[in-house]
């Protein structure tokens, strides 16, 4: 054994096995690595220390979150040269300020986590998504996750005051300031957010807190098609007065396999349509969200951009509404290997966006089934495909990678992102460097130097090795 | 005249004295420069050429906005050396997309204008502040602008969704997405927003709006102290529900002040006390804003957290409590040479730091006046000093820098900003340098030469040179 590893060896490394197995993968299982080792410091100072000894013997190094990343960034290459870096024991909540609206937590805080101890101070963290009981925020803050509540709170890129970050040189940044304002030179920290581990670790950060709500209306509504949609979209921003804080579009192929997964779960409406809306709207204080969002509702069925719909009378049949945008995940799970995408484009292309794929998915691949469901106040959309049933699992890869492209194919027209939120990581790399324009590809390597001269930060993820 | 000054003199330079002058100096009039030409290209293709002739002749460029800087960053230099490149012919809308509620205007454009544009399209572009008249949205951007509405709808930066810039080397940037979410590689426009102007020109952005407010609600408020200020901030916030869209602390030397420029301003309420709130509500749709505001003063009154207050009962009476805000700043500047400041702090620090400065500035000035008034849902302070009445002007100059050191030296106790929203520019350099951490200057500098490795946008701003 090198030297080396005799350092490494004092972070208390995990070496069972079985133990193992969870660093070596993220939640969808698409790729699975090999590490050199895997480390769980307790401190930024072991964090830096691991981070000093590694570059300075050109290891190269992965930091870890909650293990939930969508395009395979947190595992290690198979090749097993990566040291891993798992942040789970720095998890401590530093300082909550509820009259500063901000809390200061390590990174290895799971986001389920924070949402509790913000409203045991009648506060609310509002990143949102399906994985918050697992992410974690180092990892929320190094991918810049998006989720649920985005329209209203934005990415969280918007939530972030401060960040304290080890530098791929092992140094230590301290730019953990609590400030709603500071304009004082660059914002370094902008680089940091959503550098998927390539420029440093992450290992704590200020948040951004907001008022708790008290009142929660939670409506599903069926909808013509994806243009009544947008339309809505805006009329519920104006008439309840920016209190919407979800807005989740879903075909009438994701409540189906929501039932798939789910089997007693109701449909709720008499009413069956091509798509459907399910929408949340929160409010503290004096507010009667209530009947802002009857009167809403009312005005929005008169004016016929609503077939039909429910709201939740409490949070159980909130919930109800809920799991069928969270089952439908689970169901394409079930149906086994499909594609996943995570495509944006402007909200008011959303529709002819939609219009466009499907019709060139069914001249591609007319066997091809489109589940697309999304953020319609994103313009964020998760056009995904399932393989015809019956399949041979061996032809299904280049069969998903056919219609990949034909779904990015669309973008270009739209202006569109091939990754709102999920990121790049491994998985996109070459859809992304082909897309990257030469002023914008040069800049992002002049930074990617800058930071990590000896490239030892998540070699592979961004940048080609 | 050497070749260079033949190619730049097609810009369409501004050669006579009287017309130069405006483009000399800023409003303030703090610092007046010389500019070897002054130039007003009217595309992004003449701004790239202007751009690539100066990197080729190794000549200085500062680009200019609306002339409202407050810290001397667009000013030329003395020496006569930088070529002034004026972006107010790039003055169009590219376009307005209300449904994806964003729109796309060049660098020229005046703030107002912008206003007056989205509220046709029942849209609102939030970014307000005193300067908003003749500031420009190239300008807003280069300098991250903040302003009075912040607290609810963040600074500049979060009101930007795509960027298009002239780079050093005169390469165009095309950043211009309107996307609302991004997660492809590293954000670069986040550089180019607030650099000052010292990493490339902005020429277009890509910009969100939001609901137009069709209802705003506005009182002026007594409290006891400033620690009153802030608690009532805290309920404001939940009951209001985050309608919230400003809520200034005035101390009664600013009302003084205001006052003084205006002497028919009458005080708006009975009560004389120490400070003042004036807040404002605003809301679109179907929310019951006047019976929410009116219940919230009950309550917080009842609470004990309001002396005294008003409500506007018409949009001239708002006019009417705005105007105490806007004219103590009138006031200030007709007593002639005083200290501006634009600190910092966590919201819960903001009485501690009031009770500190005001006692360390009457011990080592004890005949200063301060007068400090500010935002305090940023934790935004103008800690702003009047030199004692019939001081020599020539003593001014040094009493106001000392004055400056008290009220930075109260700073680090805070972890406080020396700049929330003013910038840096020329006239904070000393003071910015000095409070770089290592780590950060080393990244700053790095960054500044990846983009600029000839120095020639905007030297002395941001950097010595």
């Amino acid at each position: 054994m090198p030297p080396i590893d005799d350092h490494l060896a004092i972070f208390d490394p995990v070496t069972d096995p079985d133990q193992a197995e969870r660093y070596l993968t993220d939640w969808p299982r698409d790729a699975k690595g090999r590490a050199r080792a895997i480390l769980r410091p307790r401190t930024v100072e072991e964090v830096a220390q691991i981070v000093r000894l590694c570059a300075a013997a050109a290891i190269p190094v992965v930091p870890q979150g909650g293990h939930t990343g969508l395009v395979a960034g947190g595992v290690p290459s198979a090749d097993g040269t990566e040291v891993v870096v798992s942040l789970e024991r720095l998890n401590h909540i530093r300082e909550i300020d509820p009259a500063n609206f901000s809390m200061t937590v390590e990174a290895g805080c799971i986001l389920a986590n924070l949402h509790d101890v913000a409203s045991e101070h009648e506060r609310l963290f509002p990143l949102a998504l399906g994985a918050q009981g697992s992410c974690q925020i180092g990892g929320n803050v190094a991918t810049n996750a998006g989720g649920l509540n985005v329209l209203r709170y934005g990415m969280t890129r918007n939530l972030v005051l401060g960040i304290e970050a080890v530098l791929p040189d092992g140094q230590i940044w301290n730019g953990l300031r609590k400030l709603h304002k500071n304009n004082t030179g660059y914002d370094l920290k902008q680089l940091l957010i959503g550098s998927e581990g390539t420029l440093g670790i992450v290992t704590a950060v200020s948040l951004r807190l907001f008022p708790k709500p008290t009142q929660v209306e939670t409506a599903f509504l069926a909808v013509e098609n994806p243009a009544a949609a947008v339309a809505l979209y805006g009329l519920a921003r104006r008439d309840l007065s920016d209190l919407l804080s979800a807005f989740e579009l879903i075909g009438h192929v994701g409540v189906e396999l929501a039932q798939e997964a789910t089997p007693d779960l109701r449909h709720p409406l008499e009413t069956r349509s091509s798509h459907y809306v399910l929408m949340e709207a929160s409010a503290s204080g004096l507010v009667d969200l209530s009947a802002l969002m009857q009167r809403f509702l009312e005005s929005a069925m008169e004016a016929g951009h609503v077939l039909d719909g429910t709201v939740a009378a409490n949070s159980a049949q909130a919930g109800a509404l809920w799991r069928i945008r969270e089952d439908l995940v689970e169901g394409q799970a079930r149906r086994g290997r499909h594609l996943r995408t995570d495509v944006s484009v402007p909200i008011s292309d959303i529709a002819a966006f939609l219009a466009k794929t499907d019709a060139a998915l069914a001249q591609a691949e007319p066997n091809a089934i489109p589940v697309a469901y999304g953020h319609v106040g994103d313009g964020n959309l998760h056009y995904n495909v399932l393989p015809p049933p019956h399949m041979a699992e061996g032809d299904k890869p280049a069969f998903l990678k056919q219609c990949e492209q034909v779904v990015y194919a669309a973008l270009p027209e739209f202006a569109g992102s091939i990754s709102a939120e999920h990121g790049i990581g491994r998985a996109k790399l070459g859809s992304y460097l082909k897309g990257l324009a030469p002023e914008e590809k040069a800049l992002t390597e002049g930074v990617k130097r800058l930071f990590d001269p000896k490239g030892i930060m998540s070699p592979g993820r961004l940048f080609e090795v």
